[in-house]
């Protein structure tokens, strides 16, 4: 696991609302755990990358995306893994709504790392 | 802030979303950073209280909640501090949604906690 940049006035926190064709599902949980896990072990600007799937529907998946700044997240959409996933996945994906936000409370930190 | 369960087998992660009425917006946000200050220093088997508000609607609220069981959960909700948020703001509440989700991945472990 990489050492974390701190947040930057410019980082930026977001909800990726993804619906995934039924098709595909299985194949797309692969891709999205091997991003993820490879953003987060090896880019320092990667603060969180969580994915969670409905219970009710599994094929709606949300990401809670934060990266330290702008420069982290334009680092990440560059980086192989990303472009691996985005590539692989186009065809699965109905829908994506990228939902930038703003936490109520600037104190409250959420730290992401991958069990060993 | 107090020490953590560990998650059970019958934990819960949710996405929990709200709409706000815009009327109520400012003085929802104070209660709702009290009750996730309140849950997270205090309750062992809060894990996860993160919320944010979507840019583009402030008035969309979404939080990250991760309970350790279903005790956890129920503990939480008859918490002193809860119930005062939720009577509270009841009247503010336009309409709520209770997601419940699994993590695509059971090793991305997300902690969270209130800088002091």
């Amino acid at each position: 696991m990489c050492d974390k940049l701190p947040m930057q006035s410019d980082g930026l926190v977001r909800l990726s609302k993804i619906k995934v064709n039924p098709e595909y599902i299985d194949e797309y949980m692969k891709y999205a755990v091997e991003v993820g896990t490879a953003s987060l072990e090896t880019e320092p600007g990667v603060l969180t990358m969580y994915a969670v799937a409905d219970k009710e529907n599994p094929c709606n998946i949300t990401i809670l995306e934060t990266y330290a700044s702008q420069e982290a997240y334009k680092s990440h959409i560059a980086s192989e893994h990303f472009q691996k996933y985005k590539q692989s996945t186009l065809h699965m994906v109905d829908s994506l709504m990228l939902d930038d936000v703003t936490p109520l409370n600037p104190d409250n930190i959420i730290t992401n790392t991958i069990r060993k």
